[in-house]
């Protein structure tokens, strides 16, 4: 059992947890809480770390079967985890590694595009609500926080196990090899009058979202095939972009499913 | 200007930024921030309270030509502001009161009801997108977070001083006497097969959204018209409280709208 607060152990594993670079270095990233312990892909796990008191309530837990773990002291727990009140249960996972193709593949894809989300708590929302809606795959801007924040991997609720990703070098050149390849490139906006109802989800498409506060750069808006609107009503200027994306991504399952019955 | 830290007044303001119930004695709340400030009704502002640096960078600011304000040290400011990058303006503002008749009042309204909603930042964002999708007010329960934490207020991006509001004494009394003025009363929920897409929110329509981990309670769903499903592919059990409120609120809307085109 790890008791001790200068444990080096203790230590790498808050540099993981709040630092990018080292969990790049590595390739691994940190998880915390029984959420997000149960829903892990058991080969992508490196180590585990517990509580006693963890052990004791969640005894049962098919995962701790599987794999093996280290107790650790509550007070060590208690410093090496990013939440107020502790779960127990603190892992480290192997990163993903999707190549472009796998993002974009697929029958039918529908490809959620990012530029530049700055808001943890919005990118991992983004993650789940895509899983949700049928999304098959997403591509970021290298400009868009760390996919591995600790942040964004709690508010995905474990879709970052399911959902695989891709950071582009050059998001516009991305989205340009994307119409290449039969993609509509629908990018959220506020300038333009198309309602983003009118227009079909229904083959290859990708919905692009911009950054919380500037939205899309011009540059990026000349690589779309149409910029669409959220309509709003009284004197909202834009939503929250974890909302935008969402409207938009269900859109798109909306029509795919009217599709697929016959409507 | 006040330059003390422990003035009174800054230690009274204070007390409102952290607590609904001196809030609630004083019939006040808080608002911080340059575009809280912009869109601030003239009429509810009962103190401004400014930095210089706020003053030199915003002296054509309209509102400030309309308001008796009075300035503050940073260092005071830093210790009222309620977030890590104080923007130097704070106003207390009086609370507003709505009747039922009001919120549930107009033409053909949409109302968004909410029971026990508990994070702040979910509750601003279900404000400001249910003014940007047309809702015409909102019926809370009383265990929903208190709609004058800075957090809401933060999130709602001004809706707050926009979108009327009502705190029911029973939540589902309330719905009932909604159904007999013939509200078709919509409650989201993950156990129905009914999805949202099939009901039509074209008429007096309310959209009910449940506690964050709990969804509706038992007794509430007895209440509603129908439950609706919200479809979700992967292994997602549910999706975060404002995406879901956001996703029925605009389908409503776009029901709404293409009614309108005669589509």
């Amino acid at each position: 059992m790890i008791t001790s607060l200068t444990n080096p152990k203790v230590k790498q594993l808050i540099q993981l947890r709040n630092r990018s670079r080292a969990r790049r270095e590595a390739d691994v990233f940190v998880v915390e809480g029984i959420r997000m312990f149960q829903e892990i892909p058991v080969e992508k796990v490196k180590e585990v770390y517990v509580t006693e008191s963890f052990l004791k309530k969640y005894k049962q837990e098919e995962k701790l079967k599987q794999l093996r773990y280290e107790v650790v002291s509550e007070e060590v727990f208690a410093k090496m985890s990013d939440t107020m009140t502790p779960q127990g249960v603190f892992c480290v996972v192997s990163c993903f590694h999707y190549t472009l193709r796998e993002v974009l593949g697929g029958e039918n894809p529908l490809v959620l595009a990012l530029e530049d989300i700055q808001d943890p708590g919005n990118l991992g929302t983004m993650l789940r609500t895509a899983e949700g809606a049928g999304v098959t795959g997403i591509v970021m801007s290298k400009g868009c926080v760390d996919i591995y924040n600790p942040k964004v991997i709690r508010s995905t609720m474990g879709s970052v196990y399911r959902m695989p990703f891709y950071v582009a070098e050059d998001l516009g050149d991305t989205l340009e090899d994307m119409k290449k390849q039969g993609f509509s490139v629908y990018g959220a906006s506020l300038g333009d009058n198309t309602e983003y109802t009118e227009v079909s989800y229904a083959g290859k498409s990708a919905i692009l979202i911009g950054n919380e506060g500037n939205g899309l750069k011009d540059e990026t808006l000349t690589k779309v095939t149409k910029t669409v609107l959220i309509p709003m009503a009284g004197q909202v200027e834009s939503l929250n972009a974890s909302v935008s994306a969402a409207v938009l991504m269900y859109e798109a399952s909306r029509q795919r499913r009217d599709k697929q019955s016959g409507k």
